[in-house]
């Protein structure tokens, strides 16, 4: 088989239809990217929605059914599902079938899919989007479009199961980046993770002042500052507590910066802040134009 | 004169044509909301693209002759600036003269404006709204529509100047707010400038990570999270120094907040922190639909 061209001809199975597992299976429907989208998930309601909405060619609430004659198997769950799901799919998949993930930290997800059985291909994945409603009602076949797509093979990948993997992100739109694991829960952790503290400790910090005037004086900063906060919790809640070395790094290395303004501004030091905010505000008008 | 329609034939005169006061300009120039605008500004060439846009009837670099005819004044200068206009401003203007002004803290400035001579009307003011482009070119009509706009009268504030100040909010399409201006200053100090604090600190933190990749994975929740970090550096400053007290009270809640969410990681507390996660999620829920 062409390594370029395996996609048309898989059957990929979607355990999971929340937001990312019903978008991603919306996705590959919509542009025609495989021969044909299972679903799987826990309660038949979901399935059945899924089906009604056109965005899977079958569903099934039994994993084994789901997955049996899969070529690629995608976990769509909140990471510490993933992890468990992944301690008992491997008996259940075909001989050289691609299992992936989107699970939101990889280290912890890389790690259980090494005592996986020989014959399953592991590949972590971790698309970079997302919205705050979760479940399959915002589904999205565009959610993807544009999105970096990041990918953590292992040591015992195969290059196909690898280029399935690529195909399959660059299916429904996104753009693979390979990353170490450990690598990218530090950068996660500094860019999502600790942004989402960030904004659930500003909404407690507000909401402590116990005035309902305040949130009438909240305009489009305090909106987008706080955006984070809302969140699904499941599925953050499972991120904080599978990525805890790396969120508890990035809140230090915050800390010792907020730490630093504080200074600057505790002794009126208008040099020193003027260059401090310059810098950030530079940093972040290069990054987003 | 009839209390409710004094703005019609009111001269006002913007002294700033930066983006709040061009914009501040501009609203009043297409709602024909008052007889003449006039802007002022410190450099000709600003003067004559005001004029050029058509956002002024007139313009001139000369303070003097922006207000001598003027029934309101708005200053709308970054905050210090402000205070130090306050303090030479009163005996340019003609008697019963609304001097109000859009800056983002209020008790310095009210402060100030209590020293004006007894002729000057001074009713202090804040747009809560915005945008990242500083400067008369991103200068937009609409940027007041829909903003919670709030008044700090003082008590020798005159029923009808007050009036005049709330006509002009509702002028430009915002909702006059009264605040007491320490009031404003904790509330702004939680839902503002905090949160630029917040996000010039992660902009920094995830710059220490030193690796490009970081921003290649950076979604749109860091986008938004990071976007007060993208002000303007003269105006925060100006904010961030003539705030310092409730900025600094602010900053200790937040601390408060941050070490209790991390005091629940580190203990890997899966109960207490989702209680946490689902307090901050509702409460953004509710307030941003």
């Amino acid at each position: 088989m062409n390594v370029a061209s395996q996609l048309p001809h898989a059957q990929v199975t979607v355990v999971g239809l929340g937001l990312m597992g019903g978008s991603l299976a919306a996705a590959l429907m919509a542009r025609h990217a495989c021969r044909r989208v299972v679903g799987v998930a826990r309660r038949e309601e979901t399935v059945t929605q899924a089906i009604d909405m056109g965005i899977v060619h079958q569903g099934t609430c039994h994993l084994d059914e789901g997955v049996w004659d899969a070529d690629a198997v995608v976990l769509a769950t909140p990471v510490r599902a993933v992890i468990e799901l992944i301690g008992r799919i491997g008996p259940l998949l075909p001989p050289g079938c691609l299992l992936t993930d989107v699970g939101s930290t990889k280290q912890a997800v890389v790690q259980a899919m090494q005592a996986l059985p020989p014959h399953v291909q592991p590949v972590g994945g971790h698309p970079m989007c997302g919205k705050e409603t979760a479940g399959l009602s915002g589904a999205d076949p565009s959610l993807y479009e544009g999105a970096t797509y990041v990918l953590t093979p292992l040591a015992r990948t195969s290059d196909a199961a690898l280029a399935l993997a690529r195909e399959l992100t660059q299916a429904v739109g996104a753009r693979p980046l390979l990353l170490d694991a450990p690598r990218h829960d530090v950068l996660v952790a500094a860019i999502s993770h600790l942004p989402y503290l960030l904004a659930a400790g500003l909404v407690a910090t507000a909401e402590g002042l116990a005035d309902e005037r305040v949130w009438k004086v909240a305009a489009s900063g305090f909106r987008d500052a706080t955006r984070l906060a809302a969140s699904d919790e499941t599925m953050m809640l499972d991120i904080l507590l599978t990525n805890r070395t790396a969120v508890r790094q990035a809140l230090a290395r915050f800390e010792d910066q907020l730490a630093d303004l504080t200074r600057l501004l505790e002794t009126s030091d208008a040099i020193g802040l003027r260059a401090a905010m310059t810098a950030a505000a530079q940093r972040r008008r290069r990054l987003f134009r």
